[in-house]
């Protein structure tokens, strides 16, 4: 059922693939009655995450494409399953014919390796598949996939990478729709909800902001290890820094609103060249999904329009909104080398996926850790271009254009959202968008 | 149900506005009890005739905007819902409460008198409201008409008449709507069926096309009398043309195919230089919908990709088409009074909306008449600009937004086409459209 | 000598073609010493005019391309030259050698049969040829034209109408020479003369408007006769009017700033869609070339910026805003046959490009005459869109494409202006520009 | 004089400023006869030079702006002089009277500190004012400059330092608009020529390549000590590099063409997303001014359309480009730091812009040095994105804006080219152009 008064129902647990209808936000962690190390029950809770964020959908919702870097639900759910159908299935089971030979084309996003993705811009004009066809879809791929994996031994290592992989690739989308679906909401003017927004337990108070002193020297970033990593976070390699301090928690919506009232969106010299242009060429006067009237702010969330908090992180703002807050506060952005020497040995705990917030949270403040929100919440847009580690070498085959290719004109974020699945954050992860986009869940946090 | 391969149901009839289940294809003509001619049975029946057009689609197929020109099916249902509510309802009903405040200007296309119409190129960004909730618009809305219809009396003229208007207008969205969902699914690489193709009587030879004398001299054209007709249908009034001779039928693909394989497209002298232009810019080397492959020509219908039919009128052209066609043919194209002068007197039949080919039919090669296909198949470009009839005075209101402002750029079109309701076609109807514009059902008939 | 407060010299004589020193504004009409009517005699002097009018520039000037639309003078120079050489001295003279062949494509503004254009909004971005360069080749075609003159007997009909046509051609550039040159230098902040103003009498006060009724009927309109003509004015054809009448002069500058006060651009209910479209996109508040400031309105003149004038006619409106204004007048725009059947009779007087003030003039409020400003001053926007008469035939060969392939998408303008040479000015010229196009000298004359 | 057949006559001395005639290519090592190392001397010389490389120009060279990248020559001739006015006679000079109030914001190029710039895309819509009246303006402002640095004592050092900063603004324009003037006049049919170009000894033949091992480490570079630097090359800084090695000398021609023998341009695996998009959207086939035909390659040059050389570097190439190399040739772009520790200890020597090629020449097949091309013949593109260093501190003012706010989405190229001034070449020197800019001197100098 959906509605846009939809009350999100109390998770379930289905282990049958293939029936959507009352099982709900059966979330990866908690809902596999097998092993939950097993790679079968992993690739099943995954996959059924992808589905119960769905449940609040109307199939109107599936199909629309609110802006060209947006992508329709229904092309999401599809296209991760065309991930494993084409370059496992496909790659992998001899005499694997596929669901849909036209899909080959229809739901690749970028692999030139592969077929001539069908036109980015063009994703919102395909009525069909339709939503059923494509559940259909994920249904005969999953009943594949898991025939495969049943059959797949431990020391396969090759194809359970790339089934990890896989699983890394469908939380990545899981987080990408709901990062659409708001967009899409938000272009609205009836602003619908996706979800009734639970109870917040209001902040006593701003916190003041600590800075935190890092000690440089050479260190070691990036990746090593057994864990599952992308190719673009390898390989670990010793950096210099110098001395910093890194700010104790995300710069709030207070605190940019003080920006605002200081006139923060009208003075050139806080702003990029490139960024001053996108100001005036936009219009921008607040972050993304923010409106100002009858005296108050108010901001599109996913659960509708609300008074903006002034106490949580401020969120949807561009690398250029973020190095024109941080000019004006007198300081700096972070490098992601030292975001990375900082956060090494946190605990990763804080607002993802899994909270069913949709939403960062104002810090506590009451914690006594040196940091807050480093991991969840919004990512961390930090002053690092997005290019090669040192002697980086991209993936085999059709994943060699996963990240590579994308290292020009972009910035790393780091620390993952509250739409992160808690298993995307990592340390070492690198996430990257160009300095104009805004309709990701990206603050700030300052440096010196 | 939808789904590609559907096969459309009898019709059937049921006088329950509000439940759409289990009614289908209840045209206009014959689906109403009480009084055919009665405004109320009228009323009833073009608005199921609207509904039943749906039948085939998918709740996804109502959401897609396929390019800017087009419009989702979802607005096309809450358009003309609205145009009863907003321009009657709320203006003959005292406390009348709108459906939704809303809506006012959501579903407003272009009447800048009555709000800002919500921008034209994202309608299909627009996943809310709902097909559901847009069906129970409709409801609420057919209510509140067929409540002020039974009250409103034979006199009340100014009222009946706004009402015809809204029902003509309907029928206009009748027609757009199919023609809209023709470009959606043409787009789209999976080529779906809107409706099983009905089998075809072959055509056993093509005809020879006879040029049919017209006597000139001082002409009346344009509409007087009680009849319903749009204000740019009048003044009727005199006009001089010179003799001229108009063609027996329509060009045919075979006609067109000459063309192309002579080079038409690649011929500069043969098109105005707007018309170049757009050969140029946009590639064109065929009619809309055609592709060419394995030696030979296909073309997207509203039952999906099909060969050809060499003997069928040539469809979606625009007038730089027909315009280079008949100069490459030594002849020209009728202007709109030449049309009318020919047109007058002939029956009003053919291949309508009705038929539910939603497809141009070739000529019949064993009829009598002078002249075929003035009616009904494709709407024929005519050589003249869109402009105002001598003495015009638009209508009063928001209705001057009507017609009037749209009288620049454009060219006249006649005669209806295979999508065009039987009650929209008439003798002195002028449709318009931009001379690039390629997706309306329109062809060309000859002139010298 | 070019300066920015150059006055223009008297005008002198000087029989050698290929001397331009020394000899300034040798108008058409004056300055050839062997019988005005010869062929040899118009030849010189039309080209003399065009240098002449090259006096006040610096080189600099020669080579802006201020908008796609707009052409460098430069090209203006070598374009009519070019028209000569390729149409008539490559046609008709055995053996002979281009100038430049790199020119054929070089300096073709739009004649697909002869070669493949340089493209158009490039011209600007073309130094070389120098003005030197171009004025040389002017040189030596001239002397080619001349020797091929002196050559061709009375009764080479052809080739005599062939270049009456280059000379018509070359007058059509002297217009949009100085229309080009007045954009250039309005968009330069500095504001650059091309001439110091002569000395205004001051108009008494400003005339009423009046009414003069014209008879309908049928009546003849189009070129007939041995007189040159376009193609585009033939052939004389029989049209039917109702009774009307037509405003005894232009609409002034007062009038037209009643409709700003009205807030005319800012009411939609009184423009054309596409109208009201450009009104909102390029922000129009004004005619072209005003500006508001100081609480008065000045515009850009071919003598700088000026206070506007009261009760000179309105200029540099677009089709849109003549339109609009007329419906606020609650009146309309006459078409192009009533324009001619009124004017028909009229003496062809009034200020034209050889009074040198290439700026319209008030009427005469003590005249006489039913009809002031006719002729001369600005074009008038007519309500007819530029199609064919009823049996156009284009002229052949590459002139095919001077007139007949641009009948779409355009308004008739009629009259003449304070920038077209006398000899251009014809009752049966048919003027021709988009609707959206502000730059021409154009005006408003209404009818009803 | 200036023609397309220019050959430039020797240099002389001409100590008057204002005076140009007679005076040309006084190039700035060699022609002021006063202590050479004297600011007076330094300030005429560098002036001066410009001059002369205006000689070979037409009025109507000046004039053009062929793409929005690039200016006027008109424009750079203006803009280095209004350096001088505006941030250096405006703020020392007490009452110092502009030449003309208008040029602060017409010949502004991008700091909106002093005034809002004119529009950059229109520079080339101004024909005034004309190069007489922009030469007029120099010898004004050079009179006002040469008096002030007569009064200016050796102990003004922040004087002092301003004009050495306008100084060597005025070097990167002397760049810059031999840059602007070949793309004016390679976009040109007639394809002119700046300069006839010298004889070249011909290379006996193409170098092998190889590779150069550097010792990685912590090392330090950027700026320190007193000579001149900009703002963005401070602070120096330590970084650490792996070890690595660099080619002894710049890919060739010859090296490029066998990648585009390759289908380099055709590989999508070769290129960054970014790239693969330009290569497609702009249908690159090649570099930049390079053009295929009758079975050779041929490109614009200075002196005109030559035959590809193949031992000279490769040059006009994007970012792109030169990544899609590297990688074909299965190595990589060094970074900045690798650049700037190799070329550390190098005496600057090459080809630059005094050498009067304008064009890059091959390498010395006989030359002993580990290196050659360092300094000189094109700018070599580096894998480093141009962000600030470490506790970078922009200068104070107006001249903030001259380098930090452009530190996004650019690249960093070092080393200067044959067309930048020697003294401008420095170690540390940054230069920093978009990834799909083509139009500098740029070329490859891999590393692995």
């Amino acid at each position: 059922m959906c509605a846009s008064n939809y009350t999100k129902p109390e998770p379930c647990c289905d282990r049958t693939i293939g029936t959507r209808t009352g099982c709900v936000a059966t979330y990866e962690q908690s809902c596999t009655r097998d092993d939950p190390q097993s790679l079968r029950a992993r690739y099943i809770a995954v996959r059924r995450v992808t589905e119960s964020l769905c449940e609040p959908l109307c199939p109107e919702d599936y199909v629309v494409q609110s802006m060209d870097l947006a992508s329709p639900a229904k092309w999401h759910i599809a296209h991760t399953t065309w991930f494993f159908e084409t370059l496992i299935l496909e790659a992998q089971v001899v005499g694997y014919e596929p669901f849909n030979s036209a899909y080959r084309s229809l739901f690749n996003s970028y692999y030139n390796t592969i077929s001539q993705p069908f036109e980015r811009g063009q994703r919102g004009a395909l009525s069909r598949p339709t939503v059923t066809e494509i559940f259909d879809y994920r249904r005969a791929v999953d009943a594949s996939m898991i025939n495969l994996i049943e059959r797949c031994g431990e020391k396969d290592a090759a194809l359970r990478h790339m089934i990890e992989i896989g699983l890394h690739h469908e939380r990545q989308h899981q987080e990408l729709m709901l990062t659409d679906l708001k967009h899409m909401f938000s272009v609205n003017p009836l602003k619908p909800s996706y979800i009734v927004a639970k109870e917040k337990v209001a902040s006593a108070s701003g916190m003041s902001r600590k800075w935190v002193p890092v000690s440089g020297g050479i260190h070691s970033i990036g990746h090593a290890g057994s864990g599952f990593a992308y190719d673009n976070e390898s390989p670990r390699h010793e950096v210099l820094v110098q001395d910093f301090q890194l700010a104790s928690h995300l710069v709030t919506n207070a605190d940019f609103m003080a920006f605002i009232e200081d006139d923060g969106y009208g003075r050139h010299d806080l702003w990029l060249a490139d960024g001053w242009r996108a100001v005036q060429a936009e219009n921008w006067l607040s972050p993304l999904y923010w409106q100002h009237g009858d005296g108050r702010w108010r901001y599109m969330t996913l659960s509708g329009l609300c008074d903006v908090a002034l106490h949580e992180p401020v969120c949807h703002v561009s690398f250029f909104e973020a190095d024109a807050f941080a000019r004006w506060s007198g300081v700096r952005l972070p490098t992601e080398a030292e975001w990375e020497i900082a956060a090494t040995g946190l605990r990763i705990k804080g607002n993802f996926l899994e909270s069913q917030t949709y939403h960062p949270l104002a810090a506590n403040d009451v914690a006594s850790e040196d940091f807050q929100q480093m991991f969840g919440d919004v990512w961390e847009w930090t002053a690092s271009p997005y290019i090669a580690y040192p002697g980086f070498k991209p993936a085999a085959g059709a994943l060699s254009e996963y990240n590579g290719k994308f290292m020009c004109n972009q910035f790393v974020m780091r620390g993952g959202s509250c739409v992160t699945p808690r298993s995307s954050v990592r340390l070492t992860y690198r996430n990257f968008f160009h300095p104009q986009n805004r309709w990701q869940f990206a603050g700030i946090r300052l440096a010196k």
